[in-house]
């Protein structure tokens, strides 16, 4: 087998032809690159997780991360790579030249991290938290704070995280409670806790600095109240030297999964001397910080999408080397005489394959395609033009997280039931991708928070135009479908479920219209279901239509078969998923209101 | 919160209400037992599983069994668990009182051991292994088969296993190897080797029975030359004493989830000195095995049922307990100044309580149901009616394994999702539990293999009889259900299904007549899917009839709200589940081919 955690052809393929890099990087600030060095660095990125992170996946669920004496240690392989993807520039992949950063398209960023989240896990989330850290001092920050602070976090000397969930406020961030007082000088005193702080420590990074949410004395209650600030574990003196700030690390998260990748609790002010600096201005934490959570929920998304591409590749590694079972004969009797079977040759295997095949390149598809309107946001040059992309990117974002956590589960699930019973065990790793994929779900804001943020404001949001013009682009994939014989039954599909969207907002919204937000938002998470199956299935139709138009045109760098495997996959979609949103519209558009206005105690 | 596993009430209402066990009882084989006795054992098992299984569970999955020097070592508290199961008669419940048994009805039976499971899943397998070899003995061994082994069985002091897979042949039992040489005595050499044997052994039990599958030299091969043997791990001589027997442990399987049920790696023979005791006649020990498996199918899906249960209850006890968050005012927002209020307010959580709750008591019903036909096909006085029974039985037995085991993911995985960041913690139950219930669709038949014989032999057997039987069944259901007006829609909605089966049914048979069978079977697990839906459907239709009856008649013994809720979780399930059926049968219904005859390489 060719390929151990990913499949770097497909990769190439879903960015250069069906997502069109050539198209960004004839913009004026990707212009520096073309193909063949992105190309460079794209194999260089695949280098670095052959040998780097993925011979390390394993021994890093063994060997978890720990607290020990106030200190969070992690797998002695960090050494390397903090070292090595300091080196390499991973931490500012996306950020301007001017900042010290290599300016690349997002979408470039997103496929290089996918590369060596497939590969390990565990591991990219160090240079990613650290990334968007920076990235937020240096969109808001002072001088002063960019000056101090980015320069080290570049090349990974210092880490970087954002501290926003609390013990009493999970998904309730208007429920922080940590406060910043403010002093004489041009630093507040910090004071409070948070959980769930992901990269917060390790012995390999000399400093951590935390973009940690609070509230100064007197703010206004709920997230109108919160501000955003710098918050050094040791703090820097003017000669550079390094300072105990009281930011304790008080424990680490024991983990069902992703166990290299530390899960800290961070006790700030214990001895009421924990400075902090206000990011930008007061109060307006919350929005500064959803720059961060945007990209990092395209990230998580992304994270999901590679662990289930990792299991795929390690189920169908066994799938094509273990003998079991014969075939039925025309009497439907089995000749024990006969050489047992690969489990590859049975239909429900390769059903198997064929689904997680389907929900990992569409998934990766779905974040080339959101990252796509990020890079076009950034650089158009009209507002009108980065207003429709902008529009895009948030109405996706929420999805590009959601449906790779969710059908990432499925998907793993599917290679473990490959493997059977020793896909239970732990000398083969389809089980440990199934316990870190269930994370996703989780991280950065539940399913069941995108999805009330996708319904609730994504949809809703200028009468619908995000929709509309969702809607316009899908059209404008139908429409080259109908061009290709073979892909117009599928077209036809997708054209019914964009009129089912329309029809299910019908029911919807005037719930919404009538004030009445909880029956409105009740099934936002089937809304979830139902949207991306659909939104994954327009990928699926734009990759079969760039896999048709390569064949047609004999445009081809690898064989036939690579481009009829796509479009085989996307019949496979629409035969196996599309199916089931009809029956999902259905739920939504129940007049029952099952889950509101019953007692708790029905349960 | 008054359930912490299990809620009695519904089990009881389940028993007594929608499958009739009164009407059990007046069958001549259980007229000892009336429902207060059967009151009296249920809650002494509730007690037996509060105080005993349901504290150590935790535990157990920290200090795994482990293989040293030759044993496997299980948790220490499986010291008293053994003793007291063994006293408590568990291993048989359902045996002839001339056997020494209690000649329970196995719908009693299984709803014992559901409680035991749903408290600690990693315990009542020792149990039910043993139960189920020793009325394998019984069944079809020798009188001196019965006297050896049997009485020793029945309380602990021996355990028993079945031993099938081989590391060569996993699902294939046709490719068994181990062998059985005949020698001038009453026994035979056993020479081979067995992979996966839970409950293999430990230091509580002072000997092992096993039952293993084996060719007796020159058999046929494939199925046809399997035979079934008694092989102990130490063999009891004439006077009493246990001789080292060749039965060796070499190995315990690392697991992801129930890891306190040990799963051992047993060498037979290498001494060339493993004695075997045929059961019964030579290559007919796949048939007889097949009582075993059907019971032990049963009994799989109701431990995943079990697991299911119990992580609903312990998200169902944290939504009551956790704040957060707020609900949505008139003008869609948030009042930043009131309390948080307990998620269990928010609807996102009701349906996801909703939705677990609707699998496990729905498949709860379903365990009970199988279990039902069992009991009247071996209590039924004319030929006709244990045929019908027999069919009943057959059909729904890979039903009643599957769909607990697949739809038990899903539940579980709603319990992480409700504790939100906690849920993948080790601080908390549902992790463990998702961990748990993931070998369900692997042991006994994976979930393709079941699926398999749901529609390769189940449903083909005398041309469709069984499925006939199954929609009078259905129809019946439907027929009371439509003189309350409150479930008519219901019941419409289940006869609209089960024409859809019919059409399903009339898309796929010719295939099978054709010859095809790789085609008629080649999508045999979204058949399991879409028939084990309809099969849940039903059953929730028939606990909402009896709790309208219950209601009708004021014959109630538990408050109205109890009843209530039933007929408001059928709703539920119609609303949220019954959809999915249609896009189900649409993908049964294409004629694509998508999974055959496309090369290996296409991945």
């Amino acid at each position: 087998m060719k390929h151990d955690y990913v499949d770097i052809d497909t990769l190439k393929f879903l960015l250069y032809n069906v997502h069109q890099t050539e198209d960004l990087l004839s913009r004026e600030r990707f212009s520096d690159y073309d193909i063949t060095s992105i190309d460079i660095f794209i194999d260089s990125v695949k280098t670095f997780s052959d040998t780097a992170l993925f011979p390390f996946i394993k021994d890093m669920d063994e060997k978890p991360s720990y607290f020990k004496d106030g200190k969070i240690n992690v797998h002695p392989q960090f050494e390397n790579i903090i070292k090595t993807g300091g080196e390499m520039g991973f931490v500012g992949l996306g950020f301007d030249y001017d900042d010290g950063g290599m300016q690349m398209p997002s979408t470039i960023f997103h496929a290089a991290y996918f590369i060596m989240e497939a590969a390990n896990n565990h591991v990219p989330g160090y240079f990613g938290l650290t990334a968007g850290s920076a990235n937020l001092i240096l969109s808001f920050g002072s001088q002063m704070l960019k000056n101090t602070y980015v320069p080290n976090m570049l090349d990974l000397t210092w880490g970087g995280t954002m501290c926003l969930t609390e013990p009493q406020a999970g998904s309730s961030l208007s429920d922080v409670k940590t406060t910043a007082s403010p002093t004489s000088e041009d630093y507040y005193l910090i004071k409070g806790q948070k959980i769930f702080i992901s990269a917060g420590d390790h012995q390999f990074s000399s400093n951590f600095v935390h973009l940690v949410l609070a509230r100064v004395y007197g703010a206004p209650s709920g997230i109108k109240g919160v501000s955003l600030f710098v918050v050094p574990k040791k703090r820097p003196t003017q000669n550079g030297e390094l300072v105990y700030n009281s930011a304790d690390i008080v424990g680490e998260f024991e983990k069902m999964g992703q166990k290299g990748y530390c899960t800290t609790h961070i006790v700030f002010g214990d001895n009421d001397n924990c400075r902090g600096w206000l990011v930008g201005e007061p109060n307006k934490g919350l929005s500064y910080m959803f720059q961060m959570m945007n990209e990092a929920r395209i990230a998580t998304g992304r994270m999901g999408t590679a662990i289930a591409s990792a299991a795929y590749y390690s189920s169908l590694k066994y799938a094509n080397e273990r003998p079991q079972g014969r075939k039925l004969n025309r009497s439907g009797q089995k000749n024990a005489e006969e050489e047992q079977t690969l489990i590859i040759n049975h239909p429900d295997i390769k059903r198997m394959l064929f689904s997680q095949k389907a929900i990992v390149e569409g998934s990766m598809s779905l974040i080339f395609q959101t990252s796509n309107y990020f890079d076009k946001e950034i650089t158009s040059t009209s507002d009108e033009e980065k207003e429709k992309y902008n529009l895009l990117l948030e109405l996706l974002t929420p999805i590009a997280k959601t449906y790779p956590a969710e059908k990432g589960i499925e998907s793993t699930s599917n290679a473990i039931q490959i493997l059977g019973g020793y896909g239970f065990c732990f000398d083969f790793m389809p089980q440990q991708y199934y316990r870190d994929i269930r994370i996703i779900a989780l991280y950065e804001g539940t399913t069941g928070i995108q999805s009330l943020d996708l319904l609730g404001r994504k949809i809703t949001e200028q009468n619908g135009k995000a929709l509309e013009l969702l809607a316009e682009e899908i059209q404008q994939t139908i429409k080259e479908a109908n061009s290709y014989d073979d892909l117009k039954p599928y077209a036809a599909i997708l054209l019914e479920n964009l009129g089912l969207v329309k029809k299910v907002m019908n029911i919807l919204m005037p719930h919404a219209l009538k004030g009445n937000f909880e029956r409105f938002l009740a099934d936002a998470t089937v809304f979830m279901n139902f949207l991306g199956t659909i939104v994954v299935g327009w990928q699926w139709l734009k990759i079969a239509n760039k896999a048709t138009q390569v064949l047609e045109k004999k445009n081809v760098n690898l064989p036939n078969e690579f481009y009829k495997s796509k479009i085989h996959t996307m019949k496979f979609f629409y035969t196996y998923e599309m199916t089931r949103t009809k029956g999902l519209a259905k739920t939504l558009m129940n007049n029952e209101e099952l889950t509101i206005s019953v007692p708790n105690d029905i349960f």
